[in-house]
């Protein structure tokens, strides 16, 4: 049994998103299905949908910033009830029994990799997965997150699905906290909620940025100051002197005036790929100060409901601008010009008006 | 007050060593005088003597793994006991009050850097240090290591002092241990030693070489196996399954081949820095498995003790080929082109002949 889908689709890479129709499966004993409410529009919805990182299986229903309310329950299912807000992030699914599996960290699935919520090999009903940018999604409850926060704050919940728990995993992991001093290059999706996170975790945080004009907008975000990443003197000033630093930028880039500013024992990690490599690290930044560079990839579901737990406790959301899916094609393009603060969010009501 | 000490220094990057005598200072309070028995070839001596990293202060006296006899001691000195076998390595002094200094990585001293044992400002005498190619040296005992491997094993152990902390230094850091796979890329003076200390911890050990005739040889030292890196189908056999790489390859290489074979979570570190850099590393390797790439230098002298007694304990010294100080640019020579098991060691009785 089937439930026909109301949502916005990409029929070609070079093609605006459009209104799609398209069936879902009812929710099997294991699933929860939802109403969705909001979602967040990240940055690789619009490389999926361009096809530019290639692979993308048209027609596509991007979105992984999922947050709405749960309508229907299967019957094994004990974590949701009707009427709860729930999330779905970056993945619907993994193997369930590699190690990483084992490990809570479904992100690293080691066999088949874990099944993104859209341009993922759909597990039940063959061909593709089709993501948020439509109005209700069925997803195994295992991959479903409660969210706690206010329903006044849900749709500046949703960005946190992906930005938020692609900078709370890291920093997480490398343990930051009071004490240590932090670094955020890049002001964006990513490296706003990645400012605020750190911040509340108790660390000393500053971004890099090329933009001095978003000092301001820095500190107002938890961050103690700005530094100008293109000024020499700016960085040497803070020479030896980072414990952590959280690279958001995915354009390629120098890597080693940032490696440059981390403590012996520090390491700086990179949580985008660019398209192009980024040039070639000086390897003494590393071996004169035992320095590490390192990578993650977005978090485990343990640790999203972690997240979003101490958002809640912590009284944080994202920064976001209210969208129609109307007007996705328009914020597509304001993205590639980083000309949002900091997070499109759809709100999905406009569906209907579609 | 000085006393005339007999050496063999280069006078300019193109000549031979030659004989060569110089003035050290008489023990200070805090100093240990040492008549060097066997001294260590390192690569660093090498491209020091030749120039090649510039810098280099002629005339130059190299050496830095030194095993020698105790003849004379300052008042304070509580350590040693004229008699004592001691050791020196990389290093004779550093600030002694940073953050990495007070935590007993000296080799990352913050303010000063640390003084080398040859090439360094000599902090006593002025000018440069002037290291072990020479009958005797004096270093503050905070400096001088304790030697208790046997007497007759004392050539083979004075490799230890760079060679082997080099290596212990990172696996004891990233904490190698039983119930690991662990790497060694390259097997010559440092990668030898890199095998002998993994599998004395316990761990799994591989060698990557490019040199399938060295098989037997990793095999002795104490690999399971070799894995000939520049066979894909060899290489692919072991992707996601190393906890930890030590890469001792200086040359510039390219790394991507080793950063796929590291599980989840795993690290590989860099211990030699090239003179152009390795090519760009793609960063989906970290990204998409949580990997680091890392780098690390020499070792602290508290850990450089612990080194000196774990190897003892566990039977471990370096495969030497003993030589003549007159034969020092001939052994020059082969190391150049790899054709030495695994470090020349220089029997510094031989000066007396010069």
């Amino acid at each position: 049994m089937t439930t026909t889908t109301h949502a916005f689709a990409a029929h070609a890479a070079d093609a605006p998103l459009a209104p799609f129709t398209f069936e879902r499966r009812d929710p099997q004993p294991d699933d929860v299905a939802i109403d969705i409410l909001f979602c967040g529009v990240c940055h690789s919805d619009l490389h999926t949908v361009r096809g530019e990182w290639g692979g993308t299986l048209y027609p596509c229903v991007p979105g992984h910033e999922i947050v709405g309310r749960v309508t229907a329950i299967g019957n094994n299912v004990t974590k949701f009830a009707v009427g709860d807000i729930a999330g779905v992030g970056c993945m619907v699914d993994s193997c369930g029994h590699c190690p990483s599996c084992n490990d809570g960290e479904e992100q690293y699935c080691e066999t088949t990799g874990f099944v993104g919520t859209y341009n993922g090999p759909d597990p039940v009903m063959g061909g593709h997965t089709m993501g948020g940018y439509s109005d209700h999604i069925v997803v195994k409850q295992d991959f479903v997150l409660k969210v706690t926060h206010d329903e006044a704050d849900l749709a500046a919940v949703a960005p946190l699905l992906c930005a938020g728990i692609t900078t709370y995993s890291p920093l997480r992991h490398w343990k930051v906290g009071p004490g240590q001093k932090v670094g955020v290059v890049g002001l964006g999706g990513l490296g706003h909620m990645g400012v605020k996170i750190a911040a509340a975790m108790g660390a000393e945080v500053y971004v890099f940025s090329t933009s001095p004009s978003k000092r301001d907008d820095a500190k107002r975000l938890g961050a103690t100051d700005l530094i100008v990443s293109k000024d020499p003197q700016a960085m040497a000033d803070h020479v030896n002197s980072f414990d952590f630093i959280l690279n958001t930028v995915a354009a390629a880039h120098d890597l080693n005036p940032f490696l440059a500013l981390l403590k012996r024992d520090g390491t700086m990690t990179l949580v985008g790929v660019p398209e192009s490599p980024h040039p070639a690290p000086d390897v003494g930044h590393l071996v004169f100060k035992r320095r590490a560079l390192a990578g993650s990839l977005i978090g485990g579901i343990k640790e999203t409901q972690e997240m979003l737990d101490f958002c809640r406790e912590h009284g944080l959301t994202a920064d976001i601008e209210m969208i129609r899916i109307q007007d996705i094609d328009a914020a597509y393009d304001r993205m590639v010009k980083s000309d949002v603060k900091y997070r499109f969010v759809i709100d999905m009501q406009s569906l209907k008006q579609a």
